[in-house]
């Protein structure tokens, strides 16, 4: 044998072996490819609200998807139960008199329980034959993928249009598939026209965004600022809006709302006309470091997944500190011990001065509330007020953002901050009206260190409203199920999704 | 030829080109290390105290070293020029009223500085033999290795006693090599006994310190918050102190402080005991990211550096921002500019909600002198003054910490919000003893606006103060310079020195 023949033999071993994975590899993938295939797939019709119809076709999506329903997950400062916040944070009570969230506020859920909350929830009140309820139907926009077949059905403001019971036979189907996917292509999909709206409004153009940008933008649809803008573009009709066309700081969009005279409810002790903050989790988020380095929602909260050898997208959206292997973990080498208590290190830091902020707001309408039995005039009132009015805004923005304090703890400690010079600065200017009305004594506060209590003085009915709410789940809400089940009972694919369902 | 011979032939050849690979690197390192050794190493004495006499043996670290003359960057919200921060920020003349700080405060220089910088600025005034200088000996403890030469010649309590004027021929050259190594083994060293005693007494053992640690220790002999204790370990020697006993958060110092009545002075306004936060930089820097990360100060502000094939640690000490790719980008792949741009991001936001604080600080201050121009008693100045005790105990440890917006951001925001809420409750406190004393209307608030207004207000003849600092200046210190020379003449290796020196 030639000497160069062992360089060739070694050389042709090396290319063999290279091309036999090679061919393993590719065997393996078809082999789960085929496994998929053995179940028929179907034709999901567009606004196809059933997620249990797509199901049929992704079931590892929609196997994961339905483990939103898992309340197991409890950490530190959130997890997947329902907690009534109200309880642990009496404040609440308080800065709320007067709106519907003094009434019953709770910790969210999984996306599985939005149609079920929302419902069960005493915000939305007992509408029956007799009574409204005190919510519009703007209130379901984001609770569910019926809503994009309705406005496609009736219109988008016709789906606007209306009491929050109008569309309780309609609304059924929890936030799911529709809401983000095209049912032909699978590509992710803006469903909702605020976001669009919003986006044309800044000279933007959602079709442009990439892919990467689409796995923040789909939640984005929800997960931000808004409120019912009755004036435009139709009057009367409580239009969903996103009020970022200052920019989306918190001082831009309250910029935006000041110059409308915007107010979301007037204060039931201070007679401050409030701004409720939604859930600015977007906004927040796009000023914090993992958006800055790219990093989309998805990419923590439905992190990749594989099973059987098929790599898929884990559609049980939840905090990553319950996956911190497959979230964090992709990118920080730390142990997951040690990255939760960096998490949890921030969040008690922010917490605590959020904490400090609900008090401040608490004595503020309370001072407010002693100021107007001391007489005060509107003109004496009008600053502190407006002080008060973006204190709170401020402290709702933080708090009501959900994981600001991880996503931008930063821009939360900074709009905390300032919340707290505000809420103070109202107290100050409360202080000079009641040196003016020649009271020189302390104001009185009063044991608010319950729910309880806090209810009670803001002069809510609980055992009412309770008993309504009860019976409106007993004789109402069935009847919208029912409704709901004989319309599905005539589209196609209804046996197929019955079996999925049950 | 054997079929197998190929294959060994083969193996052969890897492991021949491997070692030759070993053996050229070996031979590359001994070239540079040959280069050091032609210049004659020396002897360095214990307790040197010339830089000049270390760079003989260790020429690239001091090169570097001298390098932190530089005073040519600038960024956003620091560099190594010397700037006017009263100019800049002229609250801080009200909030160090009736302490030296409210003459002059400039930004830190490099250590080079750092004997010259103390000596002309006016807070160490003009002393000479009519006039003795406002500050103690102990202020020199963290310019010089002098320092360390000092306390081993005569004593650690004789250094503390006295004036600062005492050592003013005798600490003459700038922060430097014996500040940190041994002279013989050149490993770090910490020199300064402070900080050993304050480990002492957290039961830990300063000498089981790590490597790692110790590249932050010696930096935290200066870069700490301390105080002067007059009362331990020796009545009437101002001993240099770490108030650590407690712990290293801004709470636990604030406890440490208020247990034993301690005030660095009275304010000259609202006449509060007040509390100088020197620079909490290491405390600060415990809480952030990067320590948790086990990231030493001298990871990023003296990186490796590469010289003729020589790695060395750049002794240029400074700010990261000017060398990022020598130290963010070793971690951080991203560019000069987006890394700046992070930083520069979270520095506008805490600078915005500390500039907040200042601006409260100084009306509370203003109030406070108000009240007592009314009549208030202490009794009921009391609580507020304590409030503000605190609020600019917090602004302070904030501020002066320097680089505590990097460092540790959501901490400092977390002190600064919290800064708000007792800056504005005393405020509120001021407001109904103002109530009280019968006063309806709005405290008048003098023009602050400039360095100039804001000294004037408080009092200080700056004409006065600069003339007797330029003569002290011109007469004294020059005697003092004069002396040294002469002292280190008498030393060996003095005519080494100055060649390196000249």
């Amino acid at each position: 044998m030639k000497p160069w023949l062992g360089w060739m033999l070694f050389f042709l071993t090396v290319v063999a072996v290279f091309f036999i994975g090679l061919l393993a590899s590719n065997i393996m993938e078809r082999r789960t490819e085929a496994q998929f295939l053995d179940r028929d797939k179907i034709d999901v019709q567009p606004f196809e609200p059933r997620n249990e119809v797509w199901g049929i076709n992704h079931p590892k999506q929609y196997e994961t998807y339905m483990a939103t329903s898992d309340t197991n997950f409890v950490s530190k400062h959130n997890g997947s139960k329902k907690i009534d916040m109200l309880a642990r944070y009496p404040s609440l009570v308080v800065l709320w008199a007067g709106y519907a969230f003094s009434k019953e506020y709770n910790q969210a859920r999984g996306h599985y329980y939005a149609v079920k909350d929302v419902t069960d929830i005493l915000r939305t009140g007992a509408p029956d034959e007799n009574a409204e309820s005190p919510m519009p139907a703007t209130c379901w926009t984001c609770k569910s993928p019926d809503v994009p077949r309705l406005m496609n059905n009736n219109g988008v403001k016709e789906f606007y249009d209306g009491n929050w019971a109008g569309h309780g036979s309609e609304v059924v189907n929890p936030i799911g598939c529709a809401d983000c996917h095209d049912s032909e292509s699978m590509e992710l999909k803006i469903t909702r026209p605020a976001l669009i709206e919003a986006f044309n409004r800044m000279g933007k153009d959602i079709n442009e965004s990439t892919h990467q940008e689409m796995r923040s933008l789909v939640c984005a649809q929800c997960h931000v600022e808004y409120y019912f803008n009755k004036e435009k573009p139709y009057k009367g009709v409580p239009y969903l809006t996103f009020p970022w066309d200052n920019g989306m700081s918190v001082e831009e969009i309250e910029a935006y709302y000041d110059a409308m005279n915007f107010s979301d409810w007037t204060h039931g002790l201070s007679k401050t006309p409030m701004i409720k903050a939604q859930h600015p989790g977007y906004e927040l988020y796009l000023t914090g470091i993992h958006a800055k380095r790219g990093v989309a929602c998805a990419d923590c909260h439905m992190p990749y997944k594989s099973e059987g050898g098929v790599k898929f997208t884990d559609h049980k959206i939840q905090s990553p500190l319950n996956n911190v292997s497959n979230s964090c973990q992709v990118c920080h080498r730390q142990s997951a011990l040690e990255l939760t208590n960096n998490v949890n290190d921030n969040m008690d830091k922010v917490i605590s001065v959020r904490s400090e902020l609900e008090h401040l707001l608490v004595d503020a309408h309370i001072e407010a509330q002693f100021a107007w039995s001391k007489g005060a005039t509107e003109e004496q009132m009008k600053d502190a007020l407006m002080d008060i009015r973006h204190a709170q805004w401020r402290w709702d923005f933080a708090a009501a953002s959900h994981g600001g304090a991880f996503h931008a703890p930063i821009e939360t400690l900074r709009i905390l901050g300032t919340g707290i010079a505000k809420a103070q600065d109202a107290r100050l200017k409360i202080g000079t009206v009641l040196r003016k009305l020649g009271f020189d004594g302390e104001v009185p506060k009063p044991d608010l260190s319950t729910k309880e209590l806090a209810q009670s003085y803001i002069g809510l009915d609980m055992v009412e409203l309770n008993k309504e709410k009860a019976e409106f789940l007993k004789n109402v809400v069935p009847i919208w199920l029912e409704k709901a089940n004989e319309r599905e009972s005539q589209w196609t694919q209804y046996e197929m999704a019955k079996a999925v369902k049950y």
